[in-house]
């Protein structure tokens, strides 16, 4: 069921710190930063050879992220996101099998413009997992 | 300078049940257990079609991941590993940008059988990161 690993999500509190570290100090390419309002982030792309780490810094008062800065206010790694092929699927396979799916349960549209979801990180050894559609 | 992800590296209780989670639950392709008695922990892979989830158990004594569990009962994902080309080289020029290099910045003979260092997550927003000389 499990695709490709999208993306690895990280929370930063201070975005243009985090884009100098990994573009200048680490030598890898970064994207320009990309307001999302909807979804309450500014993010900016790692590209790497295989896949992407995002870095993500609140925007606006009900961030999804902020809760997670004020308990890690250095930031940390937020989330893993894995590409599934059909999203109400992998709801209802997982779903059977216990796992508890974040919200409605209803895939959202994420901030890449596809169907995700959310999994329970107490069901996945502290890992929040999210599932996108591709 | 920075290549592939190599893997992302999750921090588990108990191995056993995150492989049925992994394996049976999110129908991901999982390996046998690997005991790394050099390295403190047992690794399970999680073959994905881009990089890897590694799963790790503390073993022994010693482990390096024991007091992450300690303080994440649950688990949770412990590092990130990048490829490098040049671990002395891309070792020198952190150092030289002020980047912390864990231990005494001598590579060490990895989980996979090639050169690592570890970088101070305070320097990453709370992100331990591995780079692996490939």
């Amino acid at each position: 069921m499990l695709g490709r690993l999208n993306h690895v999500a990280i929370a930063v509190p201070d975005l243009e710190a985090a884009v100098r570290k990994y573009g200048k100090v680490l030598g890898a390419k970064v994207s320009q930063p990309l307001a999302l309002p909807d979804h309450g982030v500014t993010v900016v792309f790692v590209e790497l050879a295989n896949t992407k780490t995002e870095l993500l810094e609140p925007l606006g008062e009900h961030s999804p992220i902020a809760a997670f800065l004020e308990r890690n206010p250095s930031g940390g790694i937020h989330h893993m996101c894995y590409e599934v092929d059909d999203i109400i699927a992998a709801r209802d396979r997982l779903r059977d099998q216990g796992v508890r799916v974040l919200g409605d349960g209803e895939p959202k549209i994420g901030a890449h413009g596809k169907p995700v979801l959310f999994l329970h990180p107490k069901d996945f050894d502290g890992t929040l997992i999210e599932l996108e559609q591709v």
